[in-house]
């Protein structure tokens, strides 16, 4: 027999389809590096897995697309599990008010990064990664893999070649950082992993299978495996909800209600903690980077089922 | 039948007498101003007041203390009624990544407070009401006492004083804002208003029973009167997830879990949406300027009970 | 027999009508006071006395004109004077890279202005004024009234009026340093002050004999009195050399190369130590609050005259 | 017959070896470096050049030492030449208000540095010379000697290489520099040409002799040969007075009063235009990071011959 919260989303659901329509799909695509610039910024997708494995999809949801920064979400739990609470010594849990990529922050708290969703934290946990694997790439997008339940899953060589060829900001945080004692490796390094990362593809149904340990204290539902511990899950989900969406973190969660977590790709992970782990994706970003579509359609969706966790 | 929260809820209070004597009782209490520095530094109350209307009480949760910044909750409530959503035209609702009281960032955001619990976002909270009512200090203790269920809610005179005495910083805050157009009435009536609101008096049972509303969809549950609709109940909560502990609202969030409001007083109250209201009381502050025990104890709380929203 | 100087300097004067009626008169009126709005925008006057007291003049050099912040060179010598080097401890000499007026740079360094110069070391100075001076607007007046040798000097009180209707940053500023002890007297009072002293009026003639002691050693050439010692004139010329021009400093040092101070009235005075002093008059101002054609024909000047002193 | 600045210089140098048994040697060798910290830190030496020609030395006035900043001097003048007024859209003029090293402002002010003093300013001017020229090392390399006179100075390459493995802050300026797209040439030329600029060697002798154009119009008073226009070495000389201290540029404009030019290593060089070249060198850095008894003894030289430009 159903429950009444999938009878709600089946109903929600039903209606996504009116409701897009409605709906004026402002903003720009990403263009900083080319090959983001080419996306079709009409595409929609949406998929939703509940904790009892039920799924819910609508539009382009098996269509892959660059998750870029929900990426950091991943590494975060591979860096969290390997390194421990000694990881807080060298990045912050706090929302930095400040942009992304901001680095007159990082100069007033002498290079420990305030979160490690902005970028001079991605990139510090990056260097966290590198210090622990052995190859770094290959283990990382191996551990993305059982995530997901799917060897196919990849980095994008063509767009980590773009961040590269545009990624001055990116390697002045990591020489910055560096120049504190911050960093541990070599910077082309770090950066390189850095570049990979942000450029796995996955469809809106892989990016949700892959993230549903997070509404499942810990727990890989594909095979019960524990990514992380569930106290530590708690914790993953209160940095997204304070941090995943740069300045316009107090946005969401005033307007959504859920940690989540944004990529410039268009693509938004939304955990509802052991309920459900729902991902979205829709081209074109509003003033302050994130999907345009994606937050309305959030919106829409958690006050339609009243499941925002406040 | 007891529930198994509310057995769980008893096993984690008769436990925090061992917990609490474990504890260095470390930080100092607020000295700003003289009435606040003559505390007892030992006292220790908290109160917890579930949504089906049970109590659980420990330590000095009768006695009444200067609930300071608590207050802003209370006040934020009240403007957001009256005014509706047009009252974040004049503040924004993100976490402002600096300290409470810092002028730089409201320069570099042109007189918009970042949220309502910055102290400048408080005092635009306060010109809104002025501009609202009749009688400020009269109607909004009439507010508050109705929360309560009791009369003799007051604001301490004395305490209000000597907020006046040393509050020229906030004088720069409400003149600065009012150089950008943002402050409405006159400079001294504001502040006025807002010293007064800082000087409000209550026992842990007390402020538990006023923030009830907050973990009870917006419904005062003393006489079931809607204080404020379901959805802005729930963005209350979200800025107090956000905001509510100034610079450390990460590691609040990280650590206990839960939507609360810290004062200087050393008071703290937290939500559990639809579960529980509680309020703790401890002086001592740590270096952020939040009760070092209160923290510490409602991180214990959550997670013995398991009862963090994330 | 006229000396080199002499004979170049009425040269150049004699090109000035040429000149400006080349340069194009760009910029707008300063209007946050509705007082200083109503000037005629195409008043052009300039005086230049040497120090052998020859004296040269142009246009509406006769009318008489808001000097505003230039008054701060003599509010600073005045208090100089009276207090003596601790003054150095309250407010800094050091150029601010910020404009006239921000909050920010007050906050990081803990309520020490930069430099005499701006908005908040200027209110500064007042405060130290207050506190020596029994009657501080009367014994100012009366200090300015010497340098310039004319009783009618005065304040406009239309101006200190529409200054304090407007002055609610400044009051931010006030009120902001004496939440860290440096301001000693009443907020009100030294904002009376302060705004008196931006309201006085003289045109450019006696205003480049008002500062004539700053380019003869510190004495009044009119009476033979020390005005300030010879190495308190050099350092007053030092301070306007690198904070003069608030954030245009540089480029006023680069392009006209003496000290020199300017107002939002229009006006500018320089100073070639031992050589002359230079004051002009018009009221549009360029982008950074300095009188366009007044930086313009001083470069021009300097520039001829080969009198820069760098 | 010697002229009476020549006889008060005479006397001022008698009184030196007085002057400084009585002033304490305070502060540090700066150590960031390795290669810096071995030097003796009771070196001192002191060398003036008149305009014409007369020569006075003190102490190891004849002994290398790393000149580090200064050579910003001759970078910038040698830029200024090549690149003549389109190097201002790259680079501003203005007093930085900040630390030497400080990102915060490049960051406010996209990109481009405050001035070409602060580290992101001589690094732009790198990338300039980098742009200009064929062999920058050995050019520039050549462009100083025939200053000096003398074909004997070097960059030190073990201060070079010291330099470049701790230089991970220059590395992160011109990469954020870059990612504004104003550093046009690679990353690692810009930054091997700027750490061997920093490692060049002279003694007093040299530096004074090297730097005496700037008080002779621009013409290198060995050869007669313009090194810039008279109004360009102006500009430069107004530079050095409101930049090239850092944020204690104030300090010494109020103290000594003449443009001037400080490095790491314990240099001082300052100009008083048409009349002298000073170059000093004492080891141990103040708390700003300029020389101690550097400035100390310049402060008294110039108080003593009154040779203060204010």
């Amino acid at each position: 027999m159903p429950t009444q919260d999938s009878l709600d989303f089946q109903k929600v659901f039903s209606q996504l389809s009116t409701q897009i329509k409605q709906l004026e799909n402002y903003g720009e695509v990403a263009s900083y590096i080319p090959e983001l610039s080419k996306v079709n910024p009409k595409k929609f997708g949406i998929h939703l897995i509940t904790s009892d494995n039920q799924h819910f999809d609508y539009g382009d949801s098996q269509e892959k697309f660059s998750i870029q920064s929900i990426a950091k979400v991943l590494s975060l739990s591979m860096a969290f599990r390997l390194e421990g609470p000694s990881l807080w010594e060298r990045v912050g849990v706090e929302p930095s008010g400040n942009a992304f990529n901001s680095l007159s922050q990082l100069e007033l708290e002498h290079g420990i990064p305030r979160n490690p969703f902005i970028n001079a934290g991605a990139l510090l946990i990056c260097d966290v990664l590198v210090s622990h694997l052995n190859k770094p790439k290959e283990e990382f997008i191996h551990f993305v893999r059982k995530l997901v339940g799917n060897d196919t899953i990849n980095y994008c060589e063509r767009i980590a070649l773009s961040e590269k060829e545009h990624g001055f900001r990116n390697a002045a945080m990591v020489n910055f950082m560096k120049s504190y004692g911050n960093i541990k490796n070599e910077v082309h390094e770090v950066l390189d992993f850095y570049f990979h990362l942000c450029s796995i593809e996955m469809s809106c149904a892989q990016l949700a299978q892959a993230m549903s340990y997070l509404s499942s204290n810990g727990i890989n539902p594909l095979n019960n495996e524990e990514v992380v511990t569930p106290s530590r899950a708690k914790r993953i989900n209160a940095i997204m909800q304070l941090c995943g969406f740069y300045d316009e973190a107090g946005e969401f969660s005033f307007k959504v209600g859920l940690p989540g977590k944004s990529g410039v790709g268009g693509g938004i992970v939304a955990i509802h903690p052991e309920k459900y782990t729902i991902a979205l994706w829709s081209p074109r970003l509003n003033a302050k980077g994130n999907s345009y579509r994606g937050m309305k359609i959030l919106e829409f969706f958690t006050t339609q089922t009243k499941s925002s966790i406040f």
